[in-house]
């Protein structure tokens, strides 16, 4: 009977669940909406619902051992998602005592940077690494810290909420009722905010200047600033050197040897790591400069997330045997 | 025969030297001038000399198993210090291969903010704990982060330079050579360079106007505010904003349970802490409000860095008998 866990990644609109193997290969995939459900135990049905579809479809010969869950304000030390910014339902969410309760498995959480970074460590580009951080870039900034070869969590579970250092203070307004968060500014919305910021600033034509805030996206930025438009080009060279400031703050306290950047916004590749990179060398302790690597993640056209969840819940089994 | 371990703290201006037992107890100590020698090689020669001459005072049933040491810009990595811009000697100095070679015994180093993390951990306020920062605050600023119950050292060796955050774009000028960093604002120094600049500023009464910059201590600001002088008071409350915008930065990445401040300027106790508390609790991610302690080092008034040098080579001993 082969051994697989379920990876779980709790988005804001979709949440997608993978069966996946002691090797990191997804089985079998597949995706429900996040608000099927209008009580948060019925969308915990849902999901392990799914979980024994899939298992069900791929035969009998699976034996799930435990099920990772990557979502935002994942705490690890609660098993539970606390007041997420992007889920309707507030408070302290249970979600690893139901999912066990529904499947008999052992079940963890953490965030989904976190998760990430797990993924990137043991199927990714930071395959024995000890000291690295993953960036995800998205509708937020989310960051999971990787300190010795193990995860940082910190004291409550809240361990990598980079995206909250103050890049400005009384700079724009953020999700979380604090102004200046560095994700009001290196994301895929800061970005959005930039161009528009810059559009009402300046005076030179763009093509982004026909188009509503809404349906602004950093995809059409990132296509216009590769096709030359300058203030698409101006806006990733703003965000490389808000994000380059702190970065170099980020390394100053962890040292770590490569930065790596996931999700929607590290599609633009070099065109946001080049103005990082630059601002952060500039901003670097003298003994770091030109020793921190800053590249896409490993696995940037994979499912990451599902992967980290389920990394999550193997070296949690491995924790368990010892 | 007990067994004993030397630690050392490296200063800009004093070595201290000191014989410590298994339960972090000072046997016996003493201070060498750290330029008693041009070479740093005579200064080596000089400091082991000194410490084989405690260990004969003490009498011949004493053994020693290894030195720990703390430095500016001491690199655990490298075994070396690495161009410390308050030594004399630059480059690369091998102290810990010249420290064995003249006394046999192994040796390890790292900076002194990290010694005094390590200090804190096995012998001081922070003992079972398993996620907190020690901040140091003398000419420098300086931070030892433990994160699940060990030192961080980062990929160079590095980490924990928290005194080099930008903590203003184009601010003061700091001896690392870049502009702004957090210690030209929050340290002994930084707060006489924000009273002095308060003089230039305002026209408020103050018994600091009639001192000269180079006579103006850290201390005597302190006597000041105690006594009720404003601008002194001022001074401090400038000193906790720019540390506690930064420490709440560095809470959201790390999720420390405690911030412990060690050294010369942590003599200020409340006066320092309160406006440092209520600015980071101002800027803090939600998540956290409330949760983060802030408090004097249990050592303070002990000679931690030694005590924290010598539990670094204690630590070092338990990893070799694994």
């Amino acid at each position: 009977m082969a051994e697989v866990v379920a990876g779980i990644d709790i988005g804001g609109t979709n949440t997608v669940i993978g069966i996946v193997n002691h090797e990191g290969d997804i089985l079998i995939e597949s995706t429900i909406p996040t608000r099927c459900q209008s009580t948060f135990d019925g969308f915990v049905k849902t999901l392990t619902g799914e979980i024994e579809r899939l298992l069900m479809e791929m035969g009998h010969e699976h034996k799930l051992l435990g099920v990772g869950v990557g979502s935002p304000n994942g705490s690890y030390n609660l098993g539970a998602i606390v007041n997420a910014p992007n889920l309707e339902w507030k408070g302290i969410l249970p979600l690893c005592k139901e999912i066990t309760q529904n499947t008999g498995a052992p079940s963890v959480v953490t965030n989904d940077a976190n998760a990430a970074a797990l993924g990137e460590l043991l199927f990714g580009a930071a395959q024995g690494m000890k000291n690295f951080v993953v960036i995800t870039l998205g509708t937020g900034l989310g960051s999971g810290i990787v300190v010795d070869g193990k995860l940082v969590v910190g004291h409550d579970g809240f361990a990598g909420e980079f995206g909250h250092v103050v890049a400005k203070v009384n700079g724009r307004q953020c999700g979380c009722g604090k102004r200046g968060c560095l994700e009001t500014y290196a994301s895929a919305t800061g970005l959005r905010r930039t161009a528009f910021k810059m559009i009402a600033d300046n005076n030179q034509p763009s093509m982004l200047r026909n188009i509503t805030y809404d349906k602004l996206t950093a995809k059409m930025i990132t296509e216009a600033a590769k096709s030359g438009d300058p203030l698409a080009r101006a806006a990733f060279e703003y965000t490389g050197l808000i994000l380059g400031t702190r970065l170099a703050d980020l390394v100053a306290i962890l040292n770590p040897e490569t930065i790596f950047f996931f999700g929607g916004l590290a599609n633009a590749g070099e065109l946001l790591l080049d103005p990082t990179r630059r601002n952060m060398e500039e901003f670097l302790f003298p003994v770091f400069r030109g020793k921190v690597k800053l590249q896409v993640s490993g696995l940037q056209d994979k499912n990451a997330a599902v992967l980290g969840a389920a990394a999550l819940i193997w070296e949690e089994l491995k924790k368990m045997q010892v």
